[in-house]
């Protein structure tokens, strides 16, 4: 499905080598000021050109095609374009026979028949990450005042990021890292019981985002060794704060006014410069692959903005979820 | 939101302390053999009574209300009822003024006015997770030959988790876990691009259940700290069987037909037996906070059925989701 | 799929000759007085035993299993039970070689390959309207101080309603008839634009009733004789009211003050006792027909309450969807 | 909601006088061939131009932005967008003024605080209908061998509809009309119980393109007068076809295999060159609004090719439902 949100709704389309990617925002309120240079410091974040990631560098210029007008958001579905612009024409063709380890190659031709555009990696491609970044630019503006921030915290398992990358980039290889989410200013009360808990609706967001293999809130896999009397987080004051805050600010998928935080690990991109032992699907036998291109040394250099914004989408759906419910209750 | 899936699709409903817990099941398909017994199994793993465990014991009975007819399902919806039948009469009336450290209590009452069921956790109660156990057992049947096995691999930090439990309840105290979840048999295509990819729709269920902290697949946290070059699982078959399996069965949120690996971190139960020092909401001093009342000491010794039927209904809808596509597909 | 609506989301199940019908509703907001006697009259004016209705009589007591605390909802779904105590056991095995003609036995039979059930027209019963008729209730509170009102206007195609019974009591026949509804306190900006319309979501939850075969609003099919300079309403106030309503309080889709109206047409229930030519399946033959059993002689007097519940649903939903949007919007 | 749709899904955006108009549609399976000019038939058939219709004439060329490949569907979303290219910069800031009877100018800006783009109906024009032919045209590919057929068969009263044209030309008023759908070669089994009955699925969408004020199936409103022994379609083969076809090809919301046939009843659009009396909200006095500008006489001429490609979107999203159920069933 290519779709996401119960009121704050998105649908994205688009390929890294076809036309277009892009995203319809549906549920947006009216009166919201939006031009397409307040997306520039989020794009620039998740832009590659630095050390590190790919020299493919493109505009990445976001078109606001619809749902905005006089630079006010009306309340209509808001539809963002980014028109590929700098796609070179690869032989791509070596992919029926030896699909990249790692890759949505081999799983996208046996799902879609062989029909999928595997140029670039196509739909599967990071590019559609654009989209999210610019509803998620927009979902800041609902979410005010409450401040999501994510950053590297680790890469190639050590906290000098420079360095690592260094590393890895002498060797030709891919390195991956932890990206840690902190949203401060939270409400009490966001987050549905049971299926739409605060924790499910962010993680099943993340493990959109290509390249995550694990999420972890608070405490995380630490609780599994730790007890109860520890656990347990004491309140403090009367408006619900804490001492410790190993729940990350949830308790039975509710908001509880502290913290929301997040760490969430990032595996090595898989493309890489390396020559590679695999299998050619129609010889039947192992062979060398050595994919040429642009590649990301560390793709997770870039992914945290792109988890900053999805978050902030999440937590735009549960907010517009939770004040509807509130209101009635109120009147 | 009480609703889970978008074709398998499942309602949950009741309380701790009130009528009953029970679930409706939409979207079964017809003429699949279910009689009361069938959910013996799977219940009685999900039991108390066993040492670790709350010494409330309940009969568990499952009511097939609809849905099925001479013993086979009849693609109506199935209603299963659970009746409560063994809930002592306590005082929760101090939850007012000293809501538990690390409970929902704080959260619930705030979100729903005072208003909330607050009798043992009222629907923010593990019984809630009676209706999951029923409707997996549905499930696993749909994704045959799928299999599903989920185990404790470790308790309180180490893998002899009857020493674990037995520390544990020395002290009063209670620990957490670590529930590893394996799929074999998986078919190749189940998950859809982006929103729904494979580890989306297991984590949004997983962090549902309550007291999980943290979900991996395959490499984990550990891929964070590995290269590209040794993460990148290589084919070693046509049939796109891996050497490693890193990638956890799944690439591009897309089963690979490699077997599907996750693990999940399961906190200490909030419940315990030691004082706590916590805050008087209505006097806004610090006190002392003892609960009595039946607690579970490593409430993970019960949860990997609720997870291994979790993630039997999330593959059911991605399978018939799946089956969908590739039918028209061939026409 | 038995689930209608996106925040205030029902849930149905049940059969005719089954343990029970009912229905789950989730989003209900916590603090609305709810017991049982709530729901006495809406259920006495669907009851059979008048004159032109069937006499199975049956006590319809709804049972609240989940979700009030105290005689107050709580905020977590609502689970209301009717079970079935008086249903004769019928020999129906006479269906699967002569479906009865007008009636969902033949579909049902194709659809679920034999294992529906079968008897008393089993999930496809109007006795599944119990459940709506209990969110309804529900609803209603929700939406005043909006008030809905559904009544039968015309019967076997005159306004004398009783006479129209006699004669068809007479001759052993049944006989249809015009439900209209009218909705006053209407406020500005209920119905989304385009799918969800005010018109799209009432008529989509009507023709989830049996025995509905048309819905008009406003002007309805004489509209399409009118033109324009007459079907405009003139707006005669500055708080929208207009002269006059063709356009039966919506325009675009969206509700704008002034009084919905809508009618809908029911067909003659396909339950006769007059004997009836039709095809025996098995023996590919011509052969007569005679049900024997308690019918209704005109459906469409018990029609109405369901109408009127189903309408207080859908603006129940559109409510809370509309009041979200305004109130962020309000910040 | 900007979205229709489980499995086959779209969601639309655009406005009249802004950038464009199209559709994001999701579910396709792959593998279909696809060009541009496969929409040409259908995007004549709407097309403005002929007598009766407005003289705005745009060309209303589709671009394929995303999910086609070499020519074929790859099954990731399809992006399809109309640029708008012939829009007159008129001055809509008479309609704060003085909205206009019969348009949603009024609750556009009650609901949208004034934000919504009002040019010429903004995202209320008709103009989004062009993505709903767009994604009709691949429905039917999808639906085949199911044909669905729409013809407008009455208009401004009268069956001779170039007559009617003429009358209403020569006032400078609007007529409306009556449109009637037939689809043939139905299978057995598509719609879903309850919720998803056929008729509630396509009336749920006709109601929201506009000027529809009302549907019937079948017998529709003439099933009011009639007695059930006439209206209860007999079999007369094995196969279920029967001698009448009242149900119109639908018993218990299933289709039974015979030919499903509606009609729509359209108003006169609202859109005239008429001289009108109406309120002035500024001033509070009554006023004449004179409306210049290029308007459909019969809008009805125009829609049946909206109303067909909506059944085709319709019936394939229940389609592809329908076809997951059996093929488990099956297994």
């Amino acid at each position: 499905m290519n779709t996401f949100g119960r009121i704050f709704k998105i649908s994205i389309f688009g390929e890294s080598h076809g036309t277009c990617a892009g995203i319809v925002i549906d549920g947006v309120p009216a009166g919201i000021p939006l031009i397409s240079s307040d997306f520039e410091a989020d794009l620039a974040r998740r832009k590659s050109g630095a050390k590190g990631t790919t020299p493919r560098i493109e505009a990445d210029v976001p078109k606001i095609m619809s749902g905005v007008f006089n630079d006010l958001t009306t309340g209509a579905p808001i539809m963002i374009l980014f028109e590929n612009t700098n796609t070179r024409s690869h032989d791509y063709s070596f992919l029926k026979e030896t699909p990249r380890p790692g890759h949505a190659d081999f799983v996208a031709a046996q799902k879609f028949g062989g029909f999928e555009d595997y140029r670039g990696g196509g739909h599967f491609s990071g590019r559609l990450t654009l989209g999210i970044i610019a509803a998620g630019v927009i979902a800041k503006r609902i979410i005010a005042p409450i401040i999501v921030t994510s950053k590297l915290i680790e890469a190639g398992g050590i906290a000098d990021i420079e360095k690592a990358v260094e590393i890895a980039l002498e060797k030709g290889d891919s390195i991956g890292g932890i990206v840690e989410t902190v949203a401060t200013n939270m409400p009490i009360g966001i987050g549905e019981p049971f299926f739409d808990s605060v924790e499910s609706v962010i993680s099943h967001f993340v493990f959109a985002i290509p390249a995550t293999k694990g999420i972890e809130f608070g405490s995380g896999f630490a609780a599994a060794k730790m007890t109860g009397s520890h656990h347990n987080d004491k309140f403090i004051s009367t408006t619900g704060k804490t001492g410790t805050n190993y729940a990350a600010g949830v308790n039975g998928g509710i908001s509880n006014g502290n913290d929301l935080v997040f760490r969430v690990a990032i595996k090595p991109t898989s493309s890489i410069h390396v020559r590679q032992h695999t299998m050619n699907f129609k010889t039947g036998e192992m062979t060398d692959l050595e994919v040429e291109g642009r590649h990301d040394t560390c793709i997770a250099l870039r992914i945290p903005v792109v988890i900053e914004n999805a978050t902030s989408i999440a937590l735009a759906d549960l907010l517009l979820q939770a004040q509807k419910v509130s209101r009635i209750f109120g009147k």
